[in-house]
C-alpha cells in the first residue's frame, strides 16, 4: 500500500478527542460540522468539550480499561495536549489509530530532544546547553551568556519549572528551585518579535500552513496573535518552511504550532513547538474558510486539508482569568468575534475565553 | 421599567431550543461559543442539534410534561423553526421567557394573516386573494391574474400543499388537490431576482441586518445564496428597511428571514416571512463576525446584537440528498467551507449539508 492515497474516514464515523479543554470543544465542534462524531476522554465530567461533544468518558489518564473502551469505540484518537503519558499513547494504539504519532510527543515534551531535533533538521535555538546537575552550570552559561533561563526537560505550562540565572554563584540556588531535576540552560534571546506558525501535516503527507501570526505575551502567557503579522515577506516564508520541515521530519498528522523568535538581523530561532491546535491559531475560525481545529479533524480523518488562505485580518486576544467579565461590553463592539469557554470560574491566569476582532483583508 | 435595557443572560445561563435539526444544531454551537448551554427538545433523539448541545429532552410536542420541565430547566425558549402548535408556546411561556413572541408565529402560520400583516404596514405582496371555497376562485382569478398559484393558509414546507391554475374551470380540481381546506391564490410574479435579508431585533429594541443575499431555488429548494446580491444599492437598502419594519411592527426578539421578489421596474414584493434563522443566512456563519446563529443566541438572551458587517463575499450551495455524497471532492476545493449535519440517511430532498465559498471582500 506504500503510496496509495489514505482513504478518508467518512461522516458519521467517530474521533476520539483526549482532553476536555476549550481546545477539545473547539475541536469537538468542528468535528461535528464535518459530520464526524467526537468522543470526549478526560478526567473531569463536564468541562468544556464534553459538553458539545456526542460522547464524554470521564475517567483518569490511567484508567486502563476505560482508555480501552475509549480506544474500541473511536475511529481515530487524538489529543488536545502535548503532556500525554506515553503510556496513554500506547493503550490506545494497541485498539485504534492515534495521531498524531509518539515520537512528536516525546519530542515536545523533552526540551533536550526537542533542541536536537531541531538543530538536527538545521534549525536554529536560542543558545543552550543540557543540565544534569548544578555543576553544569557555570560552564553552560558561558556558552548561553548570563543572563540565563533554567528550565527543567520536561515541559511544564506558562513559565512553571523555570527560573533566571545571572551568574555561576546562582547556579545552585536555581538548580535547588527547578527541584534538582533534568533540565536545559537557554540563554535569553533579545528579539525583535515573536512569531507562531501553524501548520497542518496530512495522513497523504501534504501539508499546509496558515499566515504566521505575531504574539505578544503577559505575565508568561499569551495575551495576543495578530496577522497580518507586519513582518518581511522573506521572514514570514522562512518560519512556513521551518515550521513544514518540522511537521514533515516527524511524518506528523495534525495540526502542528512552532512558536519562533525573530532575531537582530532577521534570523529566526525555534523557540518551541506543540503537537496540537494552539492558541496563537484561534484567529483562523473567523479569518479561514477551514480553522485550524478543522484543519487537525481532516489531517486526523484522513481527509484532504483545506488551504490555509485567510480572507480576512485578524487580531486574537485572550481573556485571562476576570478578563473575561468584560463580555457584555466586548459582545458591544463592532466587528469582535467573542469565544467563551463555559468554564465557571474564572480564577487568575485561568484562560476563560478570547475575542477576535476581524477587519477586511489588507496588508 | 419601561425603557430600561434589558439585563442579558449571564454565560452559564441555558437556552432552550425547540427542535433538533441542523438549524437547532448551529444554533446550539452558537450558544457553546459564547458560553451559554443549548438545552435541546425535539420528539427524536440524537438528531444533529442533540449531539452538540449539553442536555437533550426527547420528547413529543404535546408532552406537556415534558415541556413543563424543559421550561423550568432553561432561562429562556426559542425555536428553530415556525410551526409551532400555540399550545407549545403557551406551555412553555407559563415557565419561562420565550423568544420570539407569538404574534411572530400566528403571522408566518398563516398566510392570509401574513399578506394583511405585511400590507398593514405598507409593504407590497404579489396580487392575492383568500380562498374559502372552491367558488372564491374565478373571481380571485381576476385579482391575480392567470396562471395563478392555489396555497393553502398554514404553511406546507419546500412547495407542498399548493397547485397551480391557470383557469376558473380548474378551481373545483385546484381546491380538492389542496385537501378543501381554507387557501390563498397568489398571482404569479414575473421577478428579476429573489432576494432574502436576515434580520435580528434585539430585546432592547435595536435592529441589525446582514447584507441582502440573492437567491435561487430548484425544484422548490434552496439551491444558492450569493453576497454581494450584485444589485442596486437602493433595491438592497429597501430590502434591508422592509425587513426591519417587519421586525419592528412584530415587536420581535430574535433573527428573522425575508424573502423578497425584485419585480420588473425595481419594486419589491414580500414573498414570506420565516420567524427563525434562515438557510438563506448560513453565509454568515464565515463571513461575518457574528453570524445569524450568534445573532439569534444573542437576541433572546438580551445580550447586545453584533453589527452584522461583512468581512468576505460568500457564494452558499445547500447539500440535497445524494449531493452530500460529494464530501470529498467539496473538501478538496480551495475557499470552500464544508457543512455537513450529521444526518444519517441522504433522502432525495433533503438538506444533508451545505457549502460556504468564500472570497475576500469585492464588489
Amino acid at each position: 500500500m506504500a503510496g496509495a492515497p489514505p482513504t478518508p474516514l467518512p461522516p458519521g464515523s467517530v474521533i476520539g478527542i483526549l482532553g476536555g479543554g476549550q481546545l477539545g470543544r473547539m475541536l469537538a465542534i468542528a468535528a461535528a460540522r464535518l459530520g464526524l462524531h467526537a468522543h470526549v476522554f478526560d478526567p473531569s465530567p463536564g468541562g468544556p468539550a464534553s459538553e458539545v461533544a456526542r460522547e464524554a468518558t470521564a475517567a483518569a489518564y490511567d484508567d486502563t480499561a476505560a482508555l480501552e473502551a475509549f480506544a474500541r469505540a473511536v475511529d481515530v484518537a487524538t489529543f488536545e495536549f502535548e503532556n500525554v503519558p506515553a503510556s496513554v499513547a500506547e493503550t490506545l494504539a494497541r485498539h485504534t489509530v492515534v495521531r498524531p504519532n509518539a515520537r512528536a510527543f516525546a519530542v515536545a515534551q523533552d526540551r533536550t530532544e526537542e533542541k536536537r531535533f531541531l538543530e538536527g533538521i538545521g534549525l536554529t535555538c536560542a543558545p543552550w546547553a543540557p543540565i544534569d546537575s548544578a555543576d553544569d552550570i557555570a560552564a553552560a552559561l558561558e556558552r548561553t551568556g548570563a543572563p540565563a533561563i533554567l528550565k527543567t526537560r520536561l515541559m511544564g505550562y506558562d513559565g512553571k519549572g523555570q527560573v533566571g540565572v545571572a551568574a555561576p554563584d546562582e547556579a545552585e540556588a536555581a538548580w535547588a528551585t527547578i527541584g534538582a531535576q533534568p533540565a536545559v540552560l537557554e540563554g535569553r534571546v533579545a528579539f525583535t518579535a515573536e512569531l507562531s506558525v501553524i501548520v497542518a501535516r496530512g495522513a497523504d503527507g501534504v501539508t499546509v500552513a496558515y499566515d504566521p501570526g505575531r504574539n505578544t505575551h503577559e505575565d508568561g502567557i499569551l495575551h495576543r496573535t495578530v496577522v497580518p503579522a507586519g513582518l518581511p515577506a522573506a521572514v514570514l516564508q522562512d518560519a512556513v518552511l521551518a515550521a513544514g520541515r518540522i511537521a514533515s521530519a516527524l511524518d506528523y498528522v495534525g495540526v502542528l504550532g512552532v512558536e519562533l523568535f525573530l532575531a537582530p538581523g532577521g534570523k529566526l530561532l525555534v523557540n518551541e513547538i506543540a503537537p496540537r491546535v494552539h492558541n496563537t491559531g484561534h484567529w483562523t475560525i473567523e479569518a479561514t474558510a477551514v480553522d485550524q481545529f478543522e484543519q487537525h479533524m481532516r489531517a486526523v480523518a484522513g481527509w484532504p486539508l483545506g488551504d490555509g488562505a485567510r480572507h480576512a485580518n485578524a487580531e486574537m486576544t485572550n481573556l485571562i482569568g476576570e478578563e473575561a467579565h468584560r463580555w457584555a461590553a466586548i459582545a458591544s463592539e463592532p466587528g469582535a468575534a467573542l469565544h467563551l469557554y463555559g468554564k465557571a470560574e474564572a480564577r487568575a491566569g485561568r484562560k476563560m475565553g478570547h475575542v477576535t476582532r476581524v477587519s477586511p483583508l489588507g496588508p
